[in-house]
Order: C-alpha cells, then structure tokens, then sequence
C-alpha cells in the first residue's frame, strides 16, 4: 500500500476552523477559562466523499475514517467491512459517506493505486462539490486532523533560585511548553506557577498563569496544556527531575540579516525568536496571552514572515481560520479595520507569493468582506462607527465615534487592493466596480483633509471636521500612497516628525509608524528609534519582545497591563517588527510582479548581509559604503542604487561600486 | 435552591438541531451505517448568557455548565470557582460564556431567586442577543441537552417460537427498543437479528436490522441502538431471559373515536398506535427506516396529531430540526415540494394551535423558504426542475423534468399562506408582495389548465403541455381549492373517480386523494376504501400500519422494497392517515380563527362517538341517525349539520335532532 500518497482529506475549511477553535479555547487566566469573545464556527458534520478510478489489476485498499461512515462501492454498500476492501480490475466508483459529531469528518484511503488524496471530490450534500483538502504540514505521521501533535523540544532549566524557601526553576529563556515531572507525587491542589519575568513566578498570588490539571504516565506527571514562561515554581508536587516539553512548528530559517551593530544584530534575532514562538498552527497574538488569532495583529505577522522564515502554510491557515464560514456577518473579531486587514493581507499574500491558487479560491470572501463593509457606510457615503462594530485603530486614548479617518483610508486601500486582484483573476466586472467606488471613496477622504493645518484630521462627528490632529490617520496616508508626494512632506513635517502630536506608544501602531517614516526616506531615524525602544527591552532582560514598553517603566509596574500586575505579554507577535522594518527598508527587498526589486538603504551602518526570501526564491545581499553585491537564485530583478538602476539575473552575482 | 424553576437553557435552535443529528444517525442496514444525505448543521459552540438580578438578601447559587466555561460577575471573573457561588444583597449582572466542542453549550443556575430560565440572554458572540430556550419535555431529571433519556416501558416477548432449531421471541406486536439480555454470556460475533416479521426474523442473511454492539452492566447486556421490531432471534448469545426497553415519549391520549364499525375502529387504534411509535423527540418517517425526519412525511404527521395526540412540541422541534440554520440555500431534504409542505405545516400549526409565539419567532424561516423558491422561478415565471433540486411528488412513475404543475400549486398554496401570515404578524409590504405574487403565480397556473380534457395536465416541457392527466395535480387543486368550484367538478368526474387515470399506489399520496375526495364530499367512498386498504394490512396480521401495500402481494414479496427482501417499513407513520380523514372529514372538526367548525358526517355509519383536541381545548360529539350532541370544554364554535348552523357555546352540551 501506497502510505507515502495517501494523505487524510476533508471538506475545505474543516480542517482550519476546528483546529483554530482547539487552539483557541486554551487560554486562562489563572485558573479561568476564557473563550475567545467572538462567534466561533464549525466544521461540517455530515460529508461525503467521491472518487472515480480505473484498477488495471485488483487491489487490497484500506480505509479509515474519523467518524461513522460507510462505503458504496458503484452504487452499492460494502456490508461486513473490517477495514480492508478487495477491489479486481475494472472501472470503480467509489463513495464514501461520513458523519462525525465530535470533529471534522475526515478519511484516509491507502491502496496501491487509489489513495485519498486532493483529486477527490467532496461534498457537504449540498449538491456542491470541490476538491478534498489536505494538511501535509500538520496532518501526517501521529497527527489525525482531528488531533494534531507538533514535534517537541525539551528544555531542561538552566538554574534553580531559591525565593523564600521555594525553588524557582529559571528556564534561561521565553518558552512555550508543557513540563514534565519525573517520579512525581503530588498532594490534593497541586499546582505548577509561572512567570514571564522572575517576579511573576516568585508573587504566586498574581500570576497569571498556573497549572493544576495534569496527565499521569508511569511515574511521571506532565501538564495538560503548554504555557508561556522562563520561570516557573510549584506546590504540593514532589519530582526528581522537571522537563519542559516545548511542542513547535518545525520551519526552514529562509533569512538572515547581519550587520555592523550588534545590538540590531541582537534585536533581529531575538524578533525572529518571538516570531517563531508567535507562529504554531497559526499566528497568535502573543503566547502567554490571548494565545488566540487576531487579524490586525496576525495582518504584522504575515508581513514579518515575508521576511523571515515566509512559512506559507501558516499564513494560509491563519487566514482560513479568521474569516470562518459564509456569509461574512460580522467584522472578524468584531473590529472593522482588522477586516480590512484581512483583505489587504490576501493582497501581500498574492504579491509576496504568487500563489494563484490559494488566492483564487478566497478570492470570494475578500469580496464578501468588501461588500459587508461597503454595506455599512452611511448617508455620506463614509464608514461610520456602529454600536456593534469595534473601531479599533490603536490602544490609546482616541474619540472613535463618528466617521473616522483611518478606517475611510483602509477602506480605500481595500477597495484597490480588490480592484486589482479582480482584474487578475479575470472579473472584469467586480474590478470595474471596485475601481469605481475607489475614485469615489477618494473624493470623500477629501472631506478630512485639513489644508490649514495641512494633515488629516482624525474623525468626523455629525457631519462636522473634529479638527483633531494625530499620527494614525497621517501615518497610514503615507504608508498606503493615499495622497500625493506633495502631502506626503507635509504630513512628515507637521505630523510624524512633530513632537507636539501626541506619540504613538504601541510596538502594534509603532510597526506603521516606522513604516511610513522609512517610506518616506526617514530608515536611519527608524532604526536609531529601534536601537532605543527594542534596545531597552533587551536592557530590561527580555528574550522576545513585548506587548507594550515604556522606557520609563523601570519596576515591577513594567510588567502590568489591562489592569493586573502580570497582565502584559512578554512574547507578543507584534513586538517582532524589525523584522519587517529591517527586510523591507533597510534590505529594501520588494515584490514586482514575477519579478523583484531591490532598494538597499544603509541608514548610517557601515554595512550589512543579508538573505532575505521572496516566492519560491531567494535574495543574497552584501551592502558596504563600497560597494553592493546581489545574488538571486531564482529570480529575476532590479537593484536600485545610488540613483541607478541594475538588471539583476538569476544564478549571477552582480556587483556596483559605488563611485 | 429552587430546583423547579431552573431549567437548562441554550441558544435558540441549538437543542433542536444537535437532538435532530443524533437521532438521524441511527439508521443502519444490517452493519453498515447511512447518515442523512443533505446537509447537517452544527449548534453554536461558543455562546454566552447574561442575567441582570437585584438579590434583596444574600444568596448560594449553584452553577453547572455542559462545556468550559467562566462566570463573570459585575465584569470580573469568578476565580477559584467550586461549582456554587455566594451573592450579597444588591445588584448584579450574571455573565456565563460557554465553549463547547463535543455538543450544545448549556447552562444550569439553581439558587434561591436565581436561576436559568427562558429569562436569561444568550449570544452567540455576534452582537445579537436572544432569549435563551428550555425544552421542559425532554430536558429535565437525569436529562441533560446533551444527553436526552426517555422513559422506557419494558416488554417481554409474548410467545417462543421455533424455527431450525433456532429460538424466535415474538413481542406480538411492533416495537421499538433496545433489548436487555439477563445473566447473559456472548461469544465473538455475537449477534441479534430482528424482523418486524416472522419471515424477515427467520433469515438472518437478509433481514434488514441487526445488533452486534452491547453495554455489560452487571451480568446482563444490552443492545446499544434502540430498533423496530415485533421478532428477534439471536446468535452467539446465551442468558436467562431477555426483555426489550421501549423509550417513548409520553403522550396525553387526546382523542378517541368510536364509531358502529368495528372494522374501523380497529384501524383508527392501530393508526394511532403507528404515528405513537413514530413521535419520538421528532416526528420521524418511519422506525425501521428511515428513522430521518422528511418534511413531507413530517407534514401529514403534523395534521395526523391535531386530530389524536395534539403533542404541540413534537411539531415544533420537528420544525425547527427540518430548517436546520439560516440562510436557507438549499430545499429540505433536498426536496421541492417537502419545503412548500414546510411553510404550509408553519400556516396549519398557527390556525390549529393558535401559538403566536412560536410562529412569530420562527416565520422569517417561512420568508426565507419563500424567497429562495421564488428566485429558482424560471424565464416563465414558474418552478422548473433542475439538476440539483429533487422534484419529488410521489414514489411513482413519473416524469418529473420541466415545469410540473404540483409544484406551482404548492408555491401558490404557500404564497397565499404566507400572505396571510405576514398579514397576522403585521409585516404588511411583505403581505402585498406575497398577494401580488399569488396572483400572478395564479394566471400562470391556467397554462396548466386543458380545456378540453377538463384537467389540469402533469407538466410542460420546453414550453409546451405534455397533455398527461394524472392525479397528483388536480389531488392537490382541489384539496388546496385553488380552481373554483366548478372545476372541482370536472376534476372529480374526469379524474379523481376517473378508473382510466392511474391509481394512486402510495399510502403518502392516497393522504392527500383521500382528502381531496372527502373535501368534494365522497366521505363514503373513502370510508369503503379504508376499509379495504387499511383493513387489507390488517388481514396480513399489521400491527402497525405500513410504508406501502398492495392487496395483490399476499406472500413474502409483500414485505420488499427498493429492491431489498425486507426493506419496507412496516410501521409509517404515514400509514397512520385515517386518523387525520377521519378526524376532520367524518368528525369534521377544523379551526376557524378562535373558534371552531363542526362538520360531522356519517357516510354510512350508524353512529359515532369522538373527541377531538383544539387549541388548549377539546370538543366532544356523538352522532346517530336521530341526533348530533356537541360539548365544548373552552371554545366557541359553530355546528353545520342538516343544512343548518348552530352556535356552540363552552361548556354546554348542544343537541340537535334531525327532524
């Protein structure tokens, strides 16, 4: 039997709305369970599975399925089946029909020539039919769809403290792990404490995460569900040895970035760490906390793998899980501009990766998205804020009732972003239609333009300018080319570089911030503000980057968030930035169509290698105040530099001096 | 703590459609496993409820969930929860989220003032808040939503007897049941094969049913689906006694009729017997097979029940099981005509039941049924078959391709019931579009029309009559009154009592014969044809009434169907029809508004006695040759006998003599 070819198939979507909605319901604080706030989906319940094959000789096939199910076999039932079916030669049809009240429907089918695979067809017995799925990633091996088990890495601490007669067991760095304790006895609430930082361990009371629920094997006692930590202690358990069991997703590192600082040396690599901690089954927020998918947040992270490991995958089933099923009805988690992330995100997924086919078949619910949304806009044609819908722009003190500015600017960039993705995948008509609300929308944003205080105002409150000036909407006027080189200096000087506009505080709203400061030339400025705000971390003793830092926070209160002296992530998606900052502006790589494009930028270094993936190739660099040195395996290319532009072709080395 | 008001709630439609999927995937034939072959739908699985209380003193509140959940009180959490929670005097908001993966997330509050009722709010996390629901039938002592146990009445079998040396328990009559097999030892293999009759318990090589999987408990084991039938024989089994455990929903008896036929009286008791077995949490089609609920089986079963067990919320679970979610994009059951008999079953349930409430809460699903046929219209503005839409009508011969005329007559009988609905419910716009709709629909009926045979015809195929005259529209034409009186007329004369046109052959069709029949006052003739029909099964020894009969078939072929030995149901619930005939053509009971009509009719007995439920009342007749007595215990009503009308007036017997 064929067990390389055969692979567990299901009904599209299945697979990543229930594997999201496990990975999802794990979070706790203390010993609180609390669900994601937003409506969660399910798979289907009831499919049925098609295949149509010709056997030049017969052939012993094996079958199984998650769920009750039955065969019919050109039409008729297999009665007494034990697990294996004898078929001779001849023509088949055969049809498999599964019910499954716990999980996903799923089937595997292993014979020497017939093998469940993508070529089958599946219907939910709505009289539609599409090609089975398959996760070759996460469903092989142990894995069934409907358990999966990612490869582990143990750690072992790297040294025990003593706090106040308790031992507390410092694991040397950030991770992400259920522990294991060896000949373990444990008494009557027996539980494991843990702590991001040393303090949170050490103040049991507080911390937010503990464990009292525990699986038995032989001697050992292993915790159910990993946690994020460093440090962790315990009470009422007696072991010989503790072993922290760290469940990961095995990828490719696609990138390095090396140059002649250290501490940005430093804070790449301690971001491609935070990353790689943040992306499991899917992209999470943050590990310790809300261990679940948000679209704003998991909208930074695509951006910041396009640069790094550029692990598919995870993108495609972050994006799968976070729109759920049709009909689109609700802004996902609730909040309007996460939505039009969603939709700006399949736009970077087509241009970074050219996958055709994962975009064509979303294709649709971007629009739904689009469609929802433009459902929603009021007498003037504007988004405006609804008691349902979650306008969230930003952690920070914003008024965002009325029409706001940033979510008109998205909107736009949503709008151009389909416009074009439907004239590539040939509808002539929606683009057509997009393109035309878009011309509209702009006019409208007009309405936000201050031309005396020469910016854009934040919101509109009852059809009036609040006159209110601050970073968000300016910020994203830039970033997303809504408005002319000529506003673009003027928001720079009267806003971004603006000392007198309150700053932007969140690493979330500081990754667009710096973004658009890069955009606008600004990448040495950019990263001595990485130097400091990263760089402070570093000095606060992080080993993956926060939710939230301020330099001024010094004590224990660094730590504290949402009201809880332990509430701030210490691992958080979001934090790892440079990345992004560092790949698209100072490595300066860019997709252009097929192509590449290529815009290096010192910015005060003296000089910098790097690779950075892009598609299904790669982009070696070296960068000295000499000279520049390009490599691309795979693709072809223009450098841009020193005013000039470079043919760059595959498999070629191609060096400029600069003169 | 209160245990008698706390009830278990959940979000609306959840109960009915996990119950409905767990009963439905029961069916097996002989080993193998057959789901349902439409669609299935899921229940919410992250939802939350919400309570605002005042406590005038302190309270202990216990609190149980099905799934994880977290308790929110005044916005923060409940740490530390034991399962029982102490309020203080004051002010409170409840807040209780619930995930669960493997069910229905359902919640249980039982204090002193507090506890979960219909009260509470519940969201499925999308902003929209509902009152949450309760089912006090099936949801209540050792039940859970999860976990529905009905009351067992147990059986043991009447005689043995013997066959090939093989032992055959014979329950003297049909049953549905899991069988108990005391001090009992089994070997590998072991098996029970049952036959709902002798022939079928005889070969076990073809029987349909069989048992193979047991629950120990103790020394005795027990079989683990509940099956329909009156014999068993057994293999690889040895115990002291065996007994079978009927679950059954308990019914109030609600009418009985008593006439001068024994004859009748028989089947009018074994009919009630039929649809009795075939009401359990939903009305089924049958409890050898399918054990599925079909709309349009289910739609005789409703108007069967208003004239005998009146068990208002089997129809309602039924109901909302059959419409699963919204939206609604694909006819129930995959059928047309079963989702016309939907919305025509929502019309009847409000004119016989009067229950505002649940029509209220459930009419945008009728609106929704309605605007997805009416957009399948064709370019001639009527219902054409395609592909994917199964055009049922009948098990019969017939060419069901282009625009068939039954259907237009269910839309037109569905429009006109959904006029008036929209009408009662004050949604006035959507009463004149169906109206005008109606009307339109109702000139373009008269395509159907053949003058000259003075008939409507079956169908017409690319534009044109097909010229066939068959029963099934013009059943329907006059049933529905759709055609005027003199029409009928023809109808009955050139079709209806026409021996030239096919007979109808299905007990489902001769429902609706039998109803158009009585309707043109053929009571009589009907009364002859139960007799012969009805009491041809019972010739045959049924002790239930079957899925099809044909007098012609007296050896074992009577017992095949769908190319199986034994594959017809031998307990249907539309076998059970002459309760339905004979309570509202013989005792001639229907509603009219608030009140009711009495119409009885002797067709040729010589008396007879009844009662029939209405409402929340009941009226009593007795009917001779001499004389009508009427008693009404709670409802207005009008008696029409000899040509006259009389008032009838809550308790008090009314007599008329015919003079």
């Amino acid at each position: 039997m064929n067990s390389e070819k055969a692979k567990w198939i299901w009904y599209p979507g299945d697979f990543e709305i229930e594997c999201a909605n496990k990975f999802m319901t794990n979070r706790y604080e203390r010993d609180v369970f609390i669900p994601p706030f937003w409506k969660l989906y399910s798979c289907h319940k009831n499919v049925k599975f098609v295949k149509n094959f010709a056997l030049a000789k017969g052939e012993k096939i094996r079958i199984r399925a998650e769920g009750k199910f039955n065969i019919q076999i050109n039409g008729g039932y297999v009665y007494n089946f034990d697990g294996t079916l004898e078929l001779g030669s001849g023509n088949w049809e055969m049809v498999i029909s599964i019910y499954n009240d716990k999980g996903i429907p799923a089937l595997y089918v292993e014979g020497d020539t017939v093998f469940s695979d993508e070529s089958w067809q599946v219907t939910c017995n709505d009289h539609k039919y599409f090609s089975a799925r398959t996760d070759e990633e996460l469903v092989h091996g142990n894995s069934t769809p409907n358990r999966v088990k990612l490869p582990v890495r143990e750690y072992k601490p790297e040294r025990i403290l003593e706090r106040d007669g308790r031992k507390i067991y410092d694991f040397g760095k950030e991770i992400f792990a259920c522990v294991r304790f060896s000949e373990a006895h444990k008494e009557s609430g027996a539980t494991v404490y843990y702590g991001e930082s040393l303090c949170e361990a050490e103040d049991i009371g507080h911390c937010e995460l503990l464990s009292a629920d525990f699986r038995r094997s032989g001697g050992s006692l292993t915790t159910k569900i990993a946690k994020a930590f460093r440090y962790l202690t315990t009470e009422g358990l007696s072991f010989s040895e503790l072993t922290a069991l760290s469940e990961y997703l095995p990828m490719e590192k696609k990138s390095y970035f090396r140059c002649s600082d250290d501490l940005l040396n430093e804070i790449y690599e301690k971001a491609e760490y935070t990353l790689s901690l943040n992306t499991r089954e899917f992209l999470i927020d943050g590990i310790k906390r809300d261990r679940w998918i948000w679209s704003g947040d998991a909208y930074q992270s695509y951006l910041m793998h396009y640069y790094s490991y550029f692990h598919k995958s995870v993108i495609k089933r972050t994006m799968s899980a976070l729109f759920g099923c049709s009909p689109f009805e609700l802004y996902l988690n609730h909040i309007m501009d996460y939505s039009f992330f969603w939709v700006m995100g399949m736009y970077d997924y087509f241009q970074y990766t050219g996958d055709a086919r994962f975009v064509g078949e979303n294709l649709s619910k971007a629009f739904e998205v689009m469609e929802y949304a433009l459902g929603r806009t009021d007498e003037n044609g504007l988004l405006d804020s609804r008691k349902e819908d979650w306008v969230f722009v930003d952690w920070a003190e914003l008024d965002n009732t009325g029409e706001v500015c940033f979510e008109q600017i998205l909107l736009i960039v949503s709008l151009r972003d389909c416009a074009e993705l439907a004239e590539a995948f040939g509808e002539t008509a929606r683009a057509e239609r997009y393109s035309g609300l878009l011309k509209e929308k702009m006019q409208k944003l007009e309405l936000f333009w201050d031309e005396e205080k020469r910016a854009y105002i934040y919101s509109r409150k009852e059809g009036k300018p609040d006159g209110k000036i601050l970073r968000h909407p300016n910020v994203f006027a830039v970033l997303y080319d809504v408005c002319g080189e000529e506003r673009k200096n003027f928001i720079r000087d009267n806003v971004l570089k603006n000392d007198e506009i309150p700053a932007i505080t969140t690493p979330y709203m500081k990754f667009y911030e710096f973004a658009a400061l890069c955009a606008l030339g600004e990448q040495e400025y950019v990263l001595r503000e990485i130097r400091n705000y990263w760089g402070g971390m570093l000095k606060e003793g992080a080993t993956t980057f926060w939710e939230a830092y301020d330099s001024r926070e010094t004590g224990p209160e660094k730590y504290a968030m949402y009201g809880r002296k332990y509430g701030k992530s210490l691992c958080h998606a979001w934090g790892a930035s440079p990345l992004y900052l560092i790949g698209r502006y100072i490595v300066g790589l860019t997709p252009a169509g097929e192509e590449f494009l290529l815009e290096p930028v010192l910015a005060g270094l003296d000089s910098f290698e790097a690779q950075m993936p892009l598609r299904e190739g790669s982009v070696k660099i070296s960068v000295s105040k000499e000279k520049i040195a390009v490599y691309s395996d795979r693709m072809y290319g223009t450098l841009r530099a020193g005013g000039k532009s470079f043919r760059i072709v595959p498999g070629k080395i191609k060096e400029v001096a600069y003169s």
